[in-house]
């Protein structure tokens, strides 16, 4: 089996009895092997959540009867679903960067080394410090400096030229800048963000410096995807590293680097992979 | 729904296309709702592992039909399968322990507070010193010393207390005594053992003085089903806890104590709730 | 050496030059043989910490002339310090639960392993529900109901049974009551809270509810000095946990009961070691 | 105060009563201000080590001068001792690849962040794959294919470039070739090495197969100085991540490419700022 037959379905709709013998029936019955199943029942809110891997190779139909077959089924059932074949399109990643060059970094070479299933068409930032790493990788860069007067006009700017490249994902990798809502709500649920704390502790600016202040014991970083209000989205992925009394600032920066592309990494990658589901504030992401 | 209307199938069988379709849809042609399904399919040696809860309470058969049918398609598939119905009887677990007591209290206390779904109708020990333990938790406690010359004759004693008590699960929480492979035997895949190291680190005895003299910066605990080979059985948890230089051994004990207890107690737990699947020496433990 | 002749020396001051050539030599001059010694400078307010631990086996003069030397030096250098002889007797340490047993289980273990170097004079609660805990160890317990209108009474009670007691240390063994700032302030920089999230997250009520609900991926644990202040005292010691969107709050509740035993346990072993300083609402805490 | 007029001490020796008080003495009667300073004795073997970082700003003598009164007190007491002073020339550090890039990136990238208080003056490889990477950053490389009969001559090339280029350390970053004891004793206590797994488990060859084939919840990577003995020298820094039975054993690698990373980093950091004392195959690794 090659992985170019692969497709992932994912599901989510109120709970209901005789959901997943539905979905393993239309497809079984049009060929598709199930290879890996994955789902979740929030029973506090009555939510069902599933994602299906499974084999195209033997499809007794062709993809499109297939995908009838399961909108016929989702509209039954009131599922939200995205169908994704292995032969579509990789998904195309957009990076937003300021000056610091870690997470971008990460990214590139985590792409360079095949970890991440996308193309990455740009790279946008406010500023032009990092066109040398898009230079090294080969990938276009566009620099958009912002000042409060012109923020909208130049997000408007940067929303066309994402729409130009078919941009899917939006990754904000130490991006200081405050995006709009009405540039997040052009890419619903596929705006994500690295905050370099843990939380709901520390949110705003300089938490490492707020962290340090309050004298915590470990540091975090936490990958959400970015909403109207900031730093409130659902969250991700987020980890921790332990810190001492020893650390000042610049140590608590130090470590957190390596914490914030690990984390930011992490979230990428199950959001490329289809593993991730939103609902109310929260995430669902199956392993 | 009440959880006395809950079952948890567990399935092992080679991968074939339409197992997971010809369960959903014995299961849901049977009126039993599929609340959580969770499915591994091992690439390399082509074997297949689902765990499936259901809810019973709208069954439109008896169980005893539900079995059947299962069994039929376990059957076609050349399934492995076991069935557990939350109307049956808990599990019934045996504790065998030396002179520690932390993985006892551990275990007893978690007990106490519902963690723990089984029955402990008894403590058997090769010393007497922590029946003062067993008595604070009522339960039975039974002495059995061993000698080299004693041990084959004492463990046919313990075989037939523990079959008298229709003890179904073995958990050696810190026994500092070797069982014979015909008594880990009888209990296929139901002895489970903590190891006070990262296993396959530091087999045998005294890890922590083995770990002391390598200069490790971690030290582990490995809870893993004995078998006949020492040290040698499938895993079922690891953790780890970071050390120094400034650790001598008796920090070392100390510190894994901790270690010790919490990972013992997972890997009981996973077992009791029947999430551990065997294979190849290794183990499945569905999340 | 025998651990009775062990002494720990704390200090804290402003950072001057010559203050650790002054006081080795002060001690090297009086026979005592430096065995430990951490220090720590926070450079940003100029505050110096160290903790000393020193043989005083050959002395060449007694106790008393020693301290006097020391005194003197301290005074010098604007020291505020805190000299402990393993010959003092151990620190009394109260413990104050209301229905929750698992730290006070995790304590009273601890104790009797001789993990904590203290005594354990008595229990006090807002409830009766652990009085057979404290039975089971033979330590006094005493119930104190509290109601807001009887609370400032109830306390000076308690106050007074503490005194009587000699109690130097109170551990809020998951207290589920506020105490006064009065009360607090009768013991500075001796009550130790240990508070149920990863602070400054989830201050006050419920903080695995409200960590359930903000869908975190890590839960946390926190042990702090308590102050007038709720949740913001010097913080001690923190860790967190893995949870996923299949963790409900039962599930938090029970995953957070080992976080909060280890780290109320560390830090309560920590303070009664004597390796920690508060400055600053913060700690040092010395390995 | 600035950086350039610190100054490190690093000492070891038998454990002999008055030490610490003559070094406070020696440095403080030349007008060195004690910044910080870490001490450890293991009474195992009565060994002792200590590391001192001071101010040199106001010294009442000169450096030379210094020098000699600290040789003075170490020839006293029997110590092995080492004085850096921040004004001497950095480390020089010579990175040993192959073909996997993470772990030469990773240090590159840490060391333009000035993470690495070094120099890297060269990057040697048995392969051409990485010379794109040394260009990116302008370091020179040299490729030096081995066969098992030019090996001797080989090393001795490379050992020749090494000396040219007065390097002090070399680090093994993925380097897929054992080096003979000859080489590693041309440089004691100075190759580093990362391997793969939590030593001492999974010693040798392709321990991510290893420990899949274990079935082990957890893996890991191992800093430690290189020796005659395969994967046996004194360990300086281990992580681990954990695994599932989800994971095959390309997951394996790629999760332990990030735990390598930050291993080896941390490692070569201390390394590179004093921070490591060898002693009975161990090491001291002061904070």
């Amino acid at each position: 089996m090659e992985d170019r037959h692969l497709a992932t379905l994912l599901i989510s709709c109120p709970d209901r009895r005789g959901l997943v013998a539905a979905l393993a029936q239309v497809l079984s019955g049009h060929g598709a092997n199930i290879l890996d199943s994955d789902q979740h029942t929030d029973r506090n809110v009555g939510q069902f959540f599933q994602r299906i891997v499974f084999d195209t190779s033997d499809l007794t139909t062709d993809a499109h009867t297939l995908r009838s077959a399961i909108n016929e089924v989702a509209e039954r059932f009131g599922m939200t679903h995205r169908l994704v074949l292995a032969s579509a399109p990789k998904k195309r990643m957009a990076l937003f960067v300021s000056k610091y060059e870690h997470c971008l970094y990460d990214l590139l070479l985590r792409h360079q080394a095949g970890e991440l299933n996308c193309e990455i068409p740009l790279i946008i930032s406010n500023h032009s410090d990092l066109r040398r790493v898009a230079e090294q990788f080969g990938i276009a860069f566009f620099e958009f400096p912002k000042t409060k007067e012109t923020k909208a006009e130049v997000e408007a700017q940067e929303l066309r030229l994402l729409d130009e490249n078919q941009v899917d994902v939006v990754v904000l990798a130490r991006y200081m800048q405050i995006l709009s809502s009405e540039f997040v709500s052009a890419f619903p649920g596929s705006v994500i963000n690295i905050h370099h704390s843990f939380l709901p502790a520390f949110i705003g600016g300089k938490p490492y410096h707020q962290a340090h202040n309050r004298g915590v014991k470990l540091i975090g970083a936490t990958a959400h995807y970015a909403t109207a209000e900031l730093d409130e989205g659902p969250i991700i992925e987020q980890d921790v590293v332990r810190v001492s009394h020893r650390d000042d600032v610049a140590d608590l920066v130090r470590k957190g680097r390596d914490l914030e592309k690990i984390v930011l990494a992490r979230a990428v990658r199950c959001h490329l992979d289809d593993r991730v589901l939103r609902y109310a504030n929260k995430t669902v992401v199956f392993e």
